[in-house]
């Protein structure tokens, strides 16, 4: 399907529930919630499906679109979920139309919009809307500038290409409040995120001349920090940071004293096969595990099976 | 004096010495080295004056376009320099024309091409390029990617415009190693600066309830993360992260054991009606001074002199 026949498709139904995935992220979120906002102008009745897993930042912006109980939806449409396992927490309904940008999408609905080489799926929704409504409001290129800005780390992350930028020019042209919403989704971080980074940055252990760099994050320090799961986003990439690191490994410590391993890595090992020791899995240059010890005793046994594979 | 003009006026001439300016940034090098390349490349004879105080980073895209003792200029052109007091340091020579963004460009040059919306002087020189070259290089594109991307914080400061990312699109078609360049100045650092951010984030002031935060940096915590200068930059950026914080003050210990103060506010303060108590200046949104006495004590005296004037 392209974005002209999906336009025909919306244009040519009604009630429509906006569904987004789990462990939600500014992509999936602004682009479900600019969605929404463009059927509506174009008079359709049009809500997301209420996702409890929002982080804070996020919140304001998307739930004035969650449609309420006695909503009874028509067609459901999926945002930026890959799978029919990723759909949000307690979303059992059916889904008719799935918009993507994930080239491992499933092909689970019937009708899918899916341009496997944009950054994100809000630069989907931009020409979407454009052939819908002709125009977006501000408030859809503040959406949809979360959506594109979140899901390439503010254009760093390697995705990042010269339609993603052309993209974000728009929602600059459209009103997008792109400096503000800089400062809230990049630039600022809580209190307790900051304490917690200075626990994270002062503790990383380097191994192997640098090349492997191990951060541990504990219940205590956690509780050191007053941080929540809020002030915990991406937060696996901070080991990533180091100069010389090409091995990243974040161990953190679960409430049952049990070590989440997050693995990522170069082509120099393969995340995935190291992770399957410990009954885990995952892509080969980012994976995970769980393994049920304290962190210290996690990191060794973690090194030992790098070290072994990593002559 | 418009592109075209200029690009004339280049072709016309001969016998280049390009001069950035003191304590150089990437936007300053990266423009200087693109337009000296794009120079070459129509005949010229073209070469930068050596910035000594290039960071680490920075040398190996700029040092090969470095003049010999030997070369007598014929003609000087600054790029990216305000005033002709940022003369790079040593810079005794003079200057025909000079290529700018700064609204504040005090216009020593006899030939100026000032186009002061632009978020950096590389966006200028992309089109100076194209009208000298018709296109661009690979390695022009990767110059000028570092030029827009490092003035801009990668896209994320309040200069970027659509314009800048338009630019910078233009230069991922060009060829630049952006996802590559984006590692190397934004997402990677030194163990020793990770360390320094971590005993920074740990230390971190907090007053008036978050809305003022205070960073200090000493002689003694530069020691123990082993920090050069090469780790310092823009430190005087962290103490602006925190989520609440509306006046950011940075103290740094020098040598002599006085204390640098660096200033950043919103509209609640003046930061160089502040910092004038102690002899120093600025801007209202930032501002310096320097007091004689370490960092414990200038703490006090400057949030004495912050809470007389905020009410």
């Amino acid at each position: 399907m392209n974005v002209k026949a999906c336009a025909e498709y919306l244009k040519k139904n009604d009630n429509f529930l906006i569904v987004s995935h789990k462990n939600p992220d500014g992509d999936t979120m602004g682009s479900c919630a600019a969605l929404c906002s463009a059927l509506r102008r174009i008079g359709k009745n049009a809500f997301l499906y209420p996702n409890a897993q929002v982080i804070k930042k996020l919140v304001p912006y998307v739930e004035k679109f969650y449609a309420p109980n006695e909503f009874v939806p028509a067609v459901g449409v999926a945002v930026d979920v890959a799978t029919d396992k990723m759909f949000a927490q307690g979303f059992d309904g059916k889904v008719q139309l799935c918009i993507d940008h994930h080239p491992t999408n499933s092909r689970y609905a019937k009708k899918l919009l899916l341009k496997p080489k944009k950054a994100s799926c809000g630069e989907i929704i931009l020409e979407l809307i454009k052939a819908l409504c002709g125009e977006l409001t501000k408030e859809e290129a503040d959406l949809l500038y979360i959506a594109v800005s979140t899901d390439t780390g503010c254009f760093m992350y390697a995705n990042t290409s010269a339609a993603t930028l052309k993209a974000a020019a728009k929602l600059y042209e459209y009103g997008a409040s792109a400096a503000m919403l800089n400062q809230i989704f990049f630039r600022k971080k809580s209190a307790a995120r900051l304490k917690l980074e200075g626990m994270i940055f002062s503790g990383m252990n380097f191994y192997r001349d640098g090349k492997i760099c191990v951060v541990k994050i504990t219940k205590d320090m956690l509780m050191k920090a007053g941080a929540t799961n809020d002030d915990l986003d991406d937060i696996a990439g901070l080991a990533g940071m180091a100069e010389k690191s090409l091995v990243n490994v974040t161990i953190r410590e679960l409430d049952d004293g049990s070590s989440k391993v997050s693995l990522r890595s170069g082509k120099e090992v393969n995340s995935s096969e190291i992770c399957a020791v410990f009954g885990g899995g995952g892509h080969n240059m980012a994976a995970g595990c769980t393994i049920s010890c304290l962190p210290d005793k996690a990191e060794n046994m973690i090194l030992d099976v790098i070290n072994e594979v990593w002559k």
